[in-house]
């Protein structure tokens, strides 16, 4: 089993590389690749159709602009795919948010916040634990974790001020 | 094994119909229910908490304007969380999608498009195929139905036009 | 020689036919098709690599919401593509028009304005008009023609006030 | 009496400090905390449902992207609450804005401006000053000291310029 | 003690009346006035500053497009404003909801969601339920109560679907 | 003297007369075209390079979607071009609005809102009464107009509600 | 005669001293001045108010965020006020833009584009040289220099490149 | 036969250089000049007038804000024009967008994405190559390249994990 981690360009690596590493502490197995709906449609389509006898149970799909990776790989495959939109230098990356989420019926993309990487593996391994029971404690204790890091800014943050009267 | 369908409201309704019927198509358990995340904060938080155990393996949640409904169920679970933003009679549902897709890191919504009810269904579908082969074949069919009713709408609509010479 | 639309859903129809009537005007001949990215993946794949040698010499495509239809095609095809945003209920096509038009460095997709399938098909001539010499005088005449239906409106419209003085 | 003053992040203390600021120049006791909607769920709950017992009369609650914490917070208390939207890196706020904002019937956030932290301590010092009356006449002083400032702005960069004739 | 409910303009009554009812069930005295920032601008300056010596201790103001209103009454008064941005034909109400959040600091706007005259309502109530505690008690009975038609809502609704087996 | 009243397009004229009804009320003599600066480029050209020789001494320019009419008429004629963007049937007009509003350094446009034809017309006597005393007594009285307009709505609307004690 | 420049902030000089160098370049006479829609709001009725028996003959209104100052001063006089929305850090000046351009009925402003305070101030040429013959000149002149310019950038970045043959 | 790109501004040079280069690459003619539509009106009516008698076969416009540069030379010209949308400093480009790509029927400007200035050359030179079979198969090699250098990229980026069992 392994997660599909797919890139429509180089340059998306620096936020994609915080998908990797939330599967890494997860010990998700996963394949990274660089694959351009545009520019390599027929890496796409390929991909995308032997996915799942790939071993692939999940597709992370980062992409920008008119962002239709996600879109074109969830096409031609029964398996979830889990879209990341890119942060865009001119809309914001409001652009490669619509193009993401907004999918005709039929072929759903899961889509996750603007830039959001981290959330796209952890909605991966969330949709892997549905399977995998080990995933499912991890995901309780990865929330655990959560909790107590906000606890610790609180401690650290917390203050009151209170002036004699009012 | 359930799918829990919850709306902020009952006006929601009318959308959130057309995601029972896709889980009855493909013989997915499910429980509806109107919850909602600011009137019923508690009922949202038992719900949540109490998902797992109650066997429920994905959450579909509907709702609008500041569509927090999706966000605080997936607070509180391990389980994958769909998001479905509802359409508004001001903002179109920009507010419901962005309230819904933008979550911060640590708490994934698998957010599907504005009033998105079959493709939420669908993914729930999907996600449910990584552990229940049976609905990854059914998945596999849906696409092939859909392809056929493609191609019989290109059928039905196909023309062309070829005037003498150019 | 000839002209391909490809909308993505038979509901587009109403609009794209429009396009139609402009081609019929001026004895371009076009072939019209339902081809979805998403649904039918292989089928619009499989069109846009053999468009050039199925005598296609432009392609207009139609699609709504995350629009990837004009983007796939134009993946595989070293022929113009001409991309109509279709207008969407909830958010009016903004999102038809960023998936359409924002494409990556080295696939354009000659964008017109959300609906527009008029300016689709004119373009389309245009296009046709650098190697067709006799489209070209249509194209001016086109252009005549519009102004004389301006000039005709204001002839109907215009009107003046002027009271004694000021 | 206090204001709670409650940031999803200890990241958007560096905004929430101005409202310390403003409330301290106005003698008003508070009590800040990080508390997360989505990663300390029931610390949130807990909060708002002990607030008024706790001697809050006023919260201030700040939030970015899906910001869900001002109406988690006002779901479960009959004290006011005031939402801050926090600026988002790829949105501007946008997102924040509306998630804050556009509450359903029955549960109102008071939402000031984007990153608006001044804003919010002076609005929750003007609705306690219907009950203080010290804090009443702080307010007049508050906005007396505003024009006094505005007037200063103006002498020093009220300039004409006035050639000779025209 | 009362409630100044301000509306621009006659057209904003429809939705302003639900304000009043509200006011009305929690018996909360009000006056509602037509009063216009910019066709009757001492008007508005003089409602504002005399506001508090006519006993008025929160204002709620109804406007749409530029929607100055809110601000302008914020100005000269140190009571609490709450800003309903009305919904505009072409804008769907984003004009009114930036013109009257957008506040610069100093002369906050407690602003609701776009046509929200019930929840203006609602938070003038809490507001002022700082200073009258039967208030108070009546905004957790509105709570509960609201709790219970979600309940019923629920009962309504509520529906499974459980196939043999999976 | 008169004002130009240029509309893009005859279907404009709905809106476009409520300017003539407003400079009709102040009897300044107006003279409305349809000219489009697509459509009739050379036409546009030539009115607004004779404007001046013309008489006229304000021009205002109707047009939607990407509304050039006011930008390119105020291109070629040193007297005052107002701007109104016609709402549109998709964006709301956002589109006419930034396309006449956003005019690049050394030529103004000056815009009101959308759809905003009485402005329009008023915005053009307010730039005559600059020269025409008699217009400035009128502006003066038209604002007392509406001063009284508002008063009578103020009357009609204005209501109490003063239930005993609190 | 003057033109009144206003700024709501002294934080907008910057901006706005583009506005009085161009005026300067014209010879027209202003008086530029802080005053805040919000903060000083009765200064801002009074100099409305006495704009024309001071002289005024027209009033650039510079402003951001819920930017009132433009409405709030034409609301009170009956000379012509252009409004220049600033440019905000977190909307890019959408805020200041809508609320500036997008007045009611009766009361316009005539907006210029977001930071667009050269184009404020050759409005308000504009608007005077329907009074002021020689401005009129001026204008004229200004547009035949701007041409000048773009010639010159045009000889010095215009290029061809003519490979042999195609 | 050549392609001319205009610009509006020289400031825009950086980015219209781009393209450029690319038609240097594909060794296909072009001229570039500095025209604007406001500034310069009567060059570029006479520049589209004349496009065709001067050998040019296609027109590439980039321009900001209140772009009307591509639309004023469509106006005039059969050929097909191309825009380019410029970035701008405070709406991210959408006011570009919108002005280029919302042509009214009749006159459509082949629109690419923000500051898209390689894809306006490329889809020049696809246009061109309806005419010119030596371009096509440039194109053809050109998406080839494309293709290798992603496959490169994924050579680079591409990497896996996969730890033991799960």
């Amino acid at each position: 089993m392994k997660v599909g981690i797919i890139m429509g360009s180089k340059s998306d690596y620096p936020v994609v590389e915080k998908a990797e590493e939330v599967l890494k502490d997860f010990k998700v197995p996963y394949e990274t690749r660089v694959i351009s709906a545009h520019r390599t449609p027929e890496a796409a389509a390929d991909f995308s159709k032997d996915a799942l006898k790939n071993d692939f149970e999940v597709i992370i799909a980062a992409a920008g602009k008119a962002a239709h990776l996600a879109g074109v790989l969830a096409a031609s495959t029964p398996i979830p795919v889990i879209g990341i939109p890119m942060k865009t230098s001119d809309l914001g990356g409001m652009d490669s948010l619509l193009s993401t989420v907004q999918m005709p019926k039929g072929v759903p993309v899961a889509t996750v916040a603007i830039g959001g990487a981290e959330n796209a593996a952890l909605l991966a391994v969330q949709i892997l634990s549905t399977k995998y029971p080990s995933l499912r404690q991890a995901v309780v204790d990865y929330k655990a974790k959560m909790q107590k890091d906000i606890e610790a800014a609180d401690a650290e943050v917390a203050n009151s001020f209170d002036p004699v009267g009012l």
